[in-house]
């Protein structure tokens, strides 16, 4: 297969984990004959610092000529804490996933056996824990008008939905849920919130057509305590960009370990795959990022593209590592593998 | 002191809990030669039952004649699930929030020594947690405009809030923090929202006025991992009001049982008092409901008032039943003692 792949390494510890990322695609490419053209190009602090714009015009056209999209990181301090500043990283990734029409999110959390004690939650209650969270990305309040008075006074957000942008995302969950173990909880707020209702009227249909797949509701408010009481008991999760955001961080750690959390965000034409750590500034240059989040984001695109061989490859290498403790120290205080080590380790096992 | 309180029972689990509450509140009455004077009003999903309106006028107008109000439960399944259905038993409680302008809902999260092992966190991540979220609760996206289109397909929720609806919950989280640890932490979502702009400017303004307190900030995705990594961060939490909904859930858990935590919902003229819980439907009736977030309820209730003598003989009489493990069976699995058990014991130690 050939694919163009777009580099996004963006801020903080971007860079070095998309480095280690690239060298297993590039294993993969050796060993199973494929042809991944790559290119690189600027986005968020990194970019800002160069000319302002932290999604550059060349940036977007480079993503849109190519078949998938591989992001590192966005944010940077210095950007932060300035209420007044018009321009923030953030904004070229909001841009990007509005551009790209990146309406899906997902997010598997799964617990890894050799990591149970990193969690800071109990061992008996997080065993068998394997759920997945698809959250809506380019609607809600995170896109809706935002005003500010003329006194400066009062703000305000919209948070506004439509039936399409509800039920491209719900067939695509519904989907997930079928191949998995056929349950899909709705988080929402629908005892308050009119989004929330047309939400829970638009999904309860779509599952008319889906019925082999169990529905039930939550919410949100009961969803943030359940996550934590009893997260074995979610398959797929579904809910808006808002709830997701909170939710879908909430569950990352739960495995113990954020390092090592991929993520896809799919729409009808393009697919972005992304570690979901951040920037992690305090890390950055100093060769202890994980870089496994960035490489099981890499399972998450060969997977998205059929590739199955090429994708339980990566695992298998990734867990490959984890159980020979070819691990960085977020996983392993003691450990004095670095990145790299991690990276070319995973590499040589595909 | 002579106070009038209204009682609410409410829904499910409520009037159990609240005749307990009351036990407690007579004891208080006698020991130390107060006069309470209780009057009792239907609300919720009990209030629709009889008539269809969830707060009843009758009931609003004996809130607004009473010192303080004692509040049960709200919420019934058979009123749930139906997004079309025009009235809610929950639009009750909102109502009343909004008519008594109880701005600031406070909660506090602590870890009972003797329950540590009820927590879903490792012992090591919850030791010495202690802190409290100040929920703004009568703003937002709860009560800003909702809208849904003519032909029904867009639905949407407008989140809003004014500089004099941001400082007045600051001020009382400021106050509160001064007489604790001195550290308040802001969350908010300043990298995406412009009321979350707000937020952040009214309140680093604000606290130019409370040098002794720290201020922080923490995005709420972000807040949603904290609380589980290291809830004992933590002193005074600020939040607007979906978000503190979310983050209050979640914290409630820490502390290994949500059948022990209370809360006041205050503002400048009036205050209501409520266990967390909610109705718990299916444990109405059956004498198995924690009474002891009702009756911590009743010391928020005291401390409001400025009878801390009172409060802190309500908060022993708790910490013995919790010591001697007369408690209910959600706290030990073993245990025989009912609602009344557990309420008659603390009141006796009172
Ligand atoms: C950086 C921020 C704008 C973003 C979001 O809120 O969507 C991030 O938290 C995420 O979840 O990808
Ligand atoms: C019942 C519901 C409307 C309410 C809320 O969302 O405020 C509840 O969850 C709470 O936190 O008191």
């Amino acid at each position: 297969m050939k694919l163009k792949i777009a580099l996004l390494p963006g801020d903080g510890i971007g860079p070095e984990v998309i480095t280690q990322a690239v060298s297993c695609l590039q294993a993969v490419e050796d060993i199973f004959g494929h042809q991944f053209i790559f290119a690189e190009a600027p986005v968020g602090a990194t970019a800002m610092d160069n000319g302002g714009n932290p999604l550059p015009a060349d940036t977007l056209a480079l993503c849109k000529r190519s078949d998938a999209v591989l992001f590192g990181a966005i944010g940077d301090p210095k950007y932060d804490n300035d209420p007044a500043a018009k321009v923030r990283p953030e904004q070229g990734l909001l841009k990007l996933r509005k551009e790209l029409e990146l309406f899906s999110n997902i997010r598997p959390v799964q617990v890894f056996p050799t990591l149970i004690e990193n969690s800071p939650l109990r061992k008996e209650i997080i065993n068998g824990t394997d759920f997945v969270i698809f959250r809506e990305l380019t609607g809600g309040i995170y896109f809706g008008e935002k005003k500010r008075s003329e006194d400066g006074r009062t703000a305000s957000d919209l948070c506004i939905y439509s039936e399409e942008e509800i039920s491209r995302i719900a067939h695509l969950a519904f989907k997930a849920a079928k191949g998995r173990r056929k349950k899909l909880t709705l988080v929402d707020k629908a005892n308050v919130l009119e989004s929330s209702r047309l939400w829970r009227s638009v999904v309860t249909k779509i599952a008319e057509s889906y019925p082999e797949v169990t529905l039930n509701y939550l919410f949100v408010d009961n969803a943030a305590m359940q996550l934590i009481l009893n997260p074995s008991q979610f398959d797929v999760i579904l809910t808006e960009n808002m709830f997701g955001d909170i939710l879908s961080d909430e569950g990352s750690v739960i495995g113990g370990s954020i390092g090592l959390l991929p993520s896809a965000s799919v729409g009808e034409k393009y697919a972005m795959f992304e570690p979901i750590h951040g920037s992690f500034p305090e890390g950055a240059g100093k060769n202890i990022a994980n870089p496994i989040a960035a490489i099981l984001s890499v399972a998450m695109l060969l997977d998205h593209f059929g590739l199955k061989e090429e994708t339980n490859a990566v695992i298998k290498a990734v867990n490959r590592s984890l159980k020979d403790g070819i691990v960085t120290p977020d996983l392993n205080a003691k450990s004095k593998y670095g990145t790299d080590d991690v990276g070319h380790f995973i590499a040589s096992q595909i």
